[in-house]
């Protein structure tokens, strides 16, 4: 585990207990999930965006329409700020002071590059879409020609990142401990629902794999 | 229904049929969460961080330490940019490329103000903490003097916020009709799990109402 940050502005500063630096950890959460929440200037204002990622190796992936705002910005000002969390539970205590939640988080430093080489570009497409749920390429029409030069990919390194991550139970101060409120952490979990086929079929396709999987497996991630 | 933007960079470039802009599916959005994204800068670099929030009226509250890093930055810089998204399913289409997510967004543009006047303060707590669990705030202990100098909370004014909402199936082109692959959604439910009593638990205190009824329709957010 690597115990130092990578960068001043990627260390924790407040209850550094909690950071983590080392790839192990950080790619464990970014594999929990396929959104990221993307942050960037326009003119020097923040900028918020959730949008789907991909994880490569040390590289994370985002799409987005060609010449859309993203891309404009991020031509005029690469520098990001990513996050990805994941939920676990709402940790309450007996002082209101001292409400906390149970989550696993990262988050990523770095100057978002232009992805221009196809081989790049399609293999980068192919994470975004098994990040949705692992398969998922293999079951689906690859992008044609248009559809590759209708999108923008942008890579940003995974070397200034950090991981923060609770899971404790509450920390209430010693003398609350006597008072008379519950105490607790309550799980917070995603699971999948029933798949619902798409109304406009033409033909009856079984179920594919992949969805099998993620919808027997999402109740325990 | 508002349909107009309240200014040009709250208002969608893309896909402006999945834009809302009036308050009652703004706040409807808003009071299903109770985190989000807070992008502002630091040096003019994006910065982002995952953050409880309490809504009152069409104020935005969120808190955190004082003289941390965020209280220092806004302080310096206070535009900042909000997102709370609630993820709805995934859209698995049978072309790569036209795969997508059911989602209600809310993104929020403002300059955060720091409330200063106790009145105000403790009411934005009050706000953060039902946000969590509806009817919490009844259920602790209220902040005392030390722990209220302790903290910062920042305003935000709804003004500026914008609704983005996808609740539609799959949108193949024609001919994709005709692939043997399987297209719909996959609905992602965020459920509770049976809550943990505190292991340092001193005496046996029955699970309040609030987090009983939090438990129960937990399933159906």
């Amino acid at each position: 585990m690597k115990s130092k940050a990578p960068s001043k502005r990627a260390q924790l500063t407040r209850k550094t207990k909690r950071g983590f630096y080392d790839a192990e950890t950080i790619n464990g959460i970014l594999d929990e999930s396929c959104i990221c929440y993307l942050s960037f200037t326009i003119d020097q204002m923040p900028f918020i965006l959730p949008t789907a990622y991909g994880r490569l190796a040390d590289t994370l992936y985002f799409h987005g329409a060609l010449k859309g705002r993203m891309m404009k910005a991020l031509e005029q000002s690469p520098q990001v700020c990513i996050n990805v969390s994941l939920m676990d539970g709402l940790v309450l205590t007996r002082a209101v002071f001292s409400h906390s939640m149970n989550y696993r988080s990262v988050v990523i430093f770095g100057a978002a590059r232009l992805v221009t080489e196809p081989e790049e570009k399609m293999a980068a497409l192919e994470a975004l879409t098994n990040q949705i749920i692992p398969g998922r390429w293999e079951e689906a029409r690859a992008p044609n020609a248009e559809e590759l030069q209708a999108t923008c990919v942008f890579a940003v390194s995974l070397q200034e990142a950090a991981a923060k991550v609770r899971t404790e139970g509450p920390n209430d101060k010693q003398a609350d401990y006597d008072l008379p409120y519950w105490a607790g952490v309550v799980p917070l979990i995603q699971k999948a629902g029933t798949p619902v086929p798409d109304e406009k079929r033409k033909k009856e396709v079984p179920l594919p794999r992949s969805v099998v999987n993620f919808v027997s497996t999402a109740e325990d991630i």
